[in-house]
């Protein structure tokens, strides 16, 4: 049930309520929806671009079902923002401050959202906020997965709530899913499209059979890729949502630092060709898993973001454009898939406002959510250590002989050859290796040896294949 | 972390509590994962079935991992059974009781699992065990669907907790999603294969080729069907799901008697080729929407599950064998899917005991989750009003005129034809009519003036076509 009368919002003052009908107010006891006089909870909004402005937006007009879900009105009570004198369409412009330090240490805020990005000032911020009492909602993958502890620890003082779903794939619910519905049984793997950017340059690549600086330039004229887009296409932001999906998936510390990284800059459209012959898509994939080993104490916990081959028949293959999934793993449940839009300001919103209205009932019932769960304290295994299948392609010269000198460097370095092509083309011919599980420092040890053979003129790609 | 050691359960009476080194203690201050003493919260489970089975094992193999999540360890001391004397391996005889209610009734139990299954006596029993103040955790849809009002009351009035996300898609999690991640965006529409038994038969016709008897026999002889297969494939168990869905989803109570339902013994093998020759595969679905209107008041929720052909390209129609997959569309959020196995032991007991370990934080922390949210109170729409596409085969003379006669009637009836396409064989000809979108009544009403006609010789099929 939406609002559609037109409503306006209050001021940025803390006596000012926004009553469903759009009237202000004094503060005071509200008529709620089923009659009865409540207090709203009041609510402090720090950062107002793509997604902060829909968060505004929608919490004015969804006001009537937000209240009636949550069992109190939430009164949105000011706005940080760097420039105050910015126009925004649809957003009373006294809620406005340039000052968020005032607004986070606001005495009267229940909830704090925190849509700001980046390391400072949005960590010094939240921990202002849990300092006085109020409960977070952040979508700041790059900090939990910097310094999440600090955060979590600094709520678990406050008895205040850390909200974060939209920190991970957009409006695609998988934070709580690993954190609450999953929690009584063993995840094992957790495999994610988690970069809309990513996905949609490796899909058009796909498509077009075009090069990556070509999509590139077109994701960024379509605003699918931002003018520096290194954070997407180095794998960076990936990155952080891996560390954040490992840590909730194996109740393990896991921060951006533990990550292994490769971006997709280095992918042509030969891996590309390479990979439909193989009856495999490229994908840029963000890879959590725990370790098998004798004794549970010695399984650890590998957290790698690189592009990778997956078999067209795996259901991650299929997820097109921007759209993000998250494929996991668990002993009890099997595989489960969660798909949808990884990014976008509604998107994204509409993930902020789920974890709102969850930390507003909380604090009506004086309850707080799940804290920090990291009493299993997995190793973190090194990239070495890491076992996966690869494709390989090498330029050597035609003569007799040369594939079993190959084949000889990869059985001195335990790599177990699964296929080979052999493309002869004049003095010169290519060879595809696809391999079995191997350890990735058996591959870069046989990479390192095949580069020092007088027939390898190159090795011109290696790649992992994952997803069997 | 599992407990590798063989643990034993402790016996059924008050005083025993699960030690992690699987000994038997007396009740009292145990030392928990941290170091701290905590005290056991007690778990009755009712039923001991296929799930329960697996609830119980689970309990006692997870219980190192089980106590460090919920903050103290959960001490399983009563399973409730028909009959006391099956052998159940691996799980302690002395556990057993035939007294159901007694157990339910026990003022030492903090959280019951009720997964006996149908109205009585899993009603009486949630009731006894909400009364005396425990939170419950039920797989229980057919009770969920016809009096879940009933339940969430009690819950209620005790200020427990009732959580039943394996009520519906198995170790899918939908009802935590539904119900927390997207309550502070708008959902329009849920779309779901919820029923496996129903999946695998079509998802066999539509790959062999073979007929509805045939396949479900086969389906019988895996152990994908019971020996009464009526529920499955009569459509009862998806609408009771459907129900469920639709409740959460709409913020409305919907009952399983407002569900529309047609299950799957009519669809023929003639049918599947014909959704075959226009791109589209056969699915049985639970169909969950909310209507436009201009006013928001005057907007209804229509719930219906039946079989309908959807386009190969939609993300449901990949779903094969005994999957699950549920597609949500809402207003911010865009298009999600979720996906994975909807029933069995282990998928069950997994979603079983992700509620198990949250509603028993909940208790560590004397909070309680949500509940029911019905505040919206939509109307229902009935079947008549719902519009959709329609296939529909006839047999009819094959003279001229005859394709201008029909049209008239479907113009008649202001159902506007989409395409046709006529197959003559001697005296009589197919015809095959895909419609845009009509009301369930103008396409009825269609369909009887069709049959009044000499020169139809036979309707012999009508489908609906969904998911544009």
């Amino acid at each position: 049930m939406q609002v559609r009368t037109s409503v306006t919002m209050t001021s940025a003052t803390p006596t000012g309520v926004l009553r469903s009908d759009g009237a202000v107010t004094a503060t005071g006891p509200e008529t709620s929806a089923d009659g009865t006089r409540a207090t709203p909870l009041r609510v402090a909004l720090l950062g107002c671009g793509v997604v902060g402005s829909e968060v505004a937006r929608l919490l004015t007009q969804q006001a009537v079902d937000l209240q009636a879900r949550v069992g109190r009105p939430l009164e949105l009570v000011g706005i940080a923002v760097r420039r105050g004198n910015r126009p925004r369409p649809g957003i009373d412009p006294a809620l406005f401050t340039t000052d968020a330090e005032a607004l986070a240490a606001r005495p009267d805020v229940d909830l704090v959202i925190e849509v700001i990005g980046g390391i400072e000032p949005a960590r010094s911020l939240i921990l202002t906020a849990l300092g006085h009492g109020a409960s977070v909602v952040t979508a700041n993958k790059a900090l939990l997965a910097e310094d999440g502890a600090t955060l979590f620890a600094a709520a678990a003082r406050a008895e205040a709530d850390l909200y974060f779903e939209a920190a991970v794939a957009g409006a695609i619910p998988i934070i709580r899913p690993l954190r609450e519905s999953l929690v009584g049984d063993e995840i094992t793997s957790v495999i994610g499209i988690v970069n809309g950017t990513t996905n949609f340059i490796l899909d058009k690549m796909d498509t077009d059979g075009a090069g990556f600086g070509d999509t590139l330039t077109e994701a960024q004229e379509l605003g699918y890729a931002e003018a520096d887009p290194t954070a997407d296409v180095e794998g960076f932001d990936a990155a952080a949502k891996a560390a954040i999906l490992a840590s909730l998936a194996f109740h393990s510390r896991v921060t951006a630092a533990d990550v292994y990284r490769e971006g997709i800059t280095e992918v042509s459209s030969s891996d590309i060709a390479s990979a439909k012959a193989i009856g495999c898509v490229v994908k840029l994939l963000a890879i959590c898993q725990l370790s098998d080993a004798a004794d549970d104490a010695d399984r650890t916990v590998s957290v790698r973001v690189h592009p990778a081959m997956i078999p067209r028949s795996h259901p991650l293959a299929g997820v097109g454009g921007a759209y993000n999934a998250v494929f996991v793993e668990s002993r009890s449940a099997g595989r489960l898939m969660f798909y949808g839009p990884g990014a976008g300001g509604s998107p994204t919103a509409s993930a902020v406002l789920g974890d709102l209205v969850t930390v507003a009932r909380n604090r009506v019932r004086g309850a707080v959510g799940p804290g920090e769960s990291s009493y299993a304290a997995r190793a973190i295994a090194s990239i070495g250590h890491v076992t996966t299948r690869y494709h390989l392609s090498l330029e050597v010269a035609d003569v007799a002989g040369v594939l079993a000198t190959i084949a000889h460097v990869f059985a001195q370095h335990d790599v177990s050859i699964q296929t080979v092509r052999q493309n002869g083309r004049g003095e010169d011919a290519q060879l595809v290796i696809v391999t079995h599980r191997a350890t990735d420092a058996a591959l870069s040890a046989t990479v390192a040896s095949l580069r020092e053979l007088d027939t390898v003129r190159d090795v011109t790609s290696v790649m992992r294949v994952e997803g069997e």
